[in-house]
């Protein structure tokens, strides 16, 4: 089930746009290769729409927001327009002003098929970046099997809110949409360690809805046990020398030799 | 022959002025140094002629567009009044009208040394992006033996029009200026699945340009033969579990390992 | 003493926010990590006063400077209003009037807690960059045990002027405040045929002085230790297939890996 949802990345090889932060950009770009699609970053205003427009998948992440906001809210416009699977990284909500007022520009103009993020993220955006508020966000910030179940009934309610999948990383993986939720128990903590598996999760995820754009939660369930498991194994392969860096290089090298049966054996979740 | 051209970087070590993409950037500056020459990355426009003037050679690179349009165009200037050679990447040549419209721009105000990309962006850039057309582009996009000759009569075509040495990149590499021509069959196909090996070609191309100024041909075959070589190198030296990320690192190793000697045994080359 | 530097890292995990180039910002990020802080990346006027508020230290690297000049400006006042840690690394000092006009208004506007550059750049911001002038700079561009006393004058006159420790980086390390002086004999030769290793020690210095305040001569000191002697345990792990693109990789893996234990005894170094 998940499996083929790898498969059909390798199959279709989707043009995947980013719009994402200059720090974790490089590994984005190699792990949507990794997984079998094809990445391209245009930020450029005046070229947003075409680029989206010949795009499969569009990823949006406000890491750094330099001078490409509006390029963020023009892309997700277009992917709307063209019904493309649209993925939004809420990076830092709640950190600045500027981070929620772009969050709250990006929300009221477009419609996210994906929208991924830690749970202090997902909850700074769900109570104040959004101008339609009224999602209760009285979660705790660390999800355990103990209270999960509160931050399903809150992840729900802002997928009905926003239409979107919600999918929030942490030890206990939480993706819902308004009616169904699964939790994925594969990764590590020391993915922790590690720049940007959370923006290289967000971009592979637009590879895994453009080449399954009929399910959208299971295919963000596959991207996120997808990246779980590769930190399970990529672990299993360090040596006592080895730290974050060739950790780094050792979760996207298991992207690249996953194969969707490795995927369908190795992934670790259940419908709740 | 070859091999000499890459050991007078290592001799003259010199100073090459990047104005590239922010996806594959440090592994630009990384591949310079393996080289042997020194990388710097300046594209603020205040300070682009000052940069330029104390450089051996330019690599201009269009991947990312965000502000760094006329930063480029002043490059170009700078580097044709020094008579300093520098490299054009046109990255996604003839996906957007910015690219086209940039591309003009670019070919229509400075000389380029050379012109370096796949065939697809290299047919986009004669047939759309020049405001001096003319070059027959009727050619496949897959260079096989069997149609090597149509692209090399188009490249040389080109090459007479822009008075660049032009590059292409493929299966088979094609190499020529207006007279002479060569073709390259080092490389492996994994290499397209690390994102900026083009990129890192590029930026090294600029650095065997620079150490070798006065046979600007020769010294494109040597760059695209290193790259190519330097892949197969890489590709030997992969475990199981190594995949495009681990294969990045390598291929950038094996660059910085590379004598004269091994490139001069190594390149598999003819001349056309 | 300086092992417990590092150990205080681990045990605050301060914040770091850098604004610095977009060349080596990924490993200036995954070795905020791997010595024990979060670093975090933002670059847009409209948040920094926010961001620095929740960072325990800032990092101010002008490498590359797009259009973030203001912002660091203004990064740099902020962190002086908090009292926060804030370094300086003047990469290319004196090679365009651009940097010499923006180090001159980062040191007008703001004191900087360290400043850290090879000899070179130092020398070229102590005469050139300030509007307030006066240290005599004439010493070596290669610091030796012979010309070191020569060296060790200028920089603390330097930290008289600024009221910084002043870092000078080569084969010998020179770190000093107006008072007193340590030099460094960590590191490898190697280093330099890797982008960025001093814009990491940069990043990684902002963190051991947010987790030692009371204290950034030391600080400083064992921040110059660690990025050495994690150059040299990097350089004995090389295989003779590796090159700097793996290199760079072991160094992060080391300093992730290295002890205060381990720093306390594999540091090299002495206090004139």
């Amino acid at each position: 089930m998940l499996g083929e949802k790898l498969d059909n990345i390798r199959k279709l090889n989707p043009l995947i746009e980013n719009i994402t932060n200059y720090v974790t950009v490089n590994d984005c770009a190699n792990i949507t290769l990794a997984c079998g699609a094809s990445p391209i970053m245009a930020d450029n205003i005046e070229e947003i729409e075409q680029i989206v427009a010949i795009s499969q998948g569009v990823n949006i992440n406000i890491g750094t927001l330099g001078s490409v906001i509006d390029s963020m809210v023009l892309a997700a416009i277009t992917a709307n327009k063209y019904n493309i699977p649209i993925v939004l990284d809420p990076v830092g909500a709640g950190a600045s002003k500027l981070r929620n007022d772009t969050l709250a520009k990006l929300l009221d103009n477009a419609k996210f098929t994906l929208i991924r993020g830690n749970i202090s993220e997902i909850k700074a955006l769900a109570l104040g970046a959004s101008s339609t508020k009224g999602v209760d966000a009285d979660v705790s910030d660390v999800v355990t099997l103990e209270n999960v179940d509160k931050t399903i009934d809150f992840a729900k309610a802002f997928a009905k809110q926003t239409g979107s999948v919600i999918a929030i990383s942490g030890a206990i993986d939480v993706i819902c949409d308004a009616k169904d939720a699964y939790l994925v128990f594969n990764g590590h903590e020391l993915m922790t360690k590690v720049t940007g598996t959370g923006c290289q999760l967000s971009s592979m995820a637009a590879a895994f809805l453009a080449a399954n754009k009929e399910e959208p939660l299971l295919a963000s369930v596959a991207a996120v046990a997808t990246m779980g498991l590769c930190g399970e194994i990529a672990y299993n392969r360090m040596s006592s020398l080895d730290g974050n860096s060739s950790y780094r290089n050792y979760i996207i090298d298991a992207v690249f030799n996953l194969t969707g049966e490795a995927l369908q054996k190795g992934a670790r979740y259940e419908k709740r």
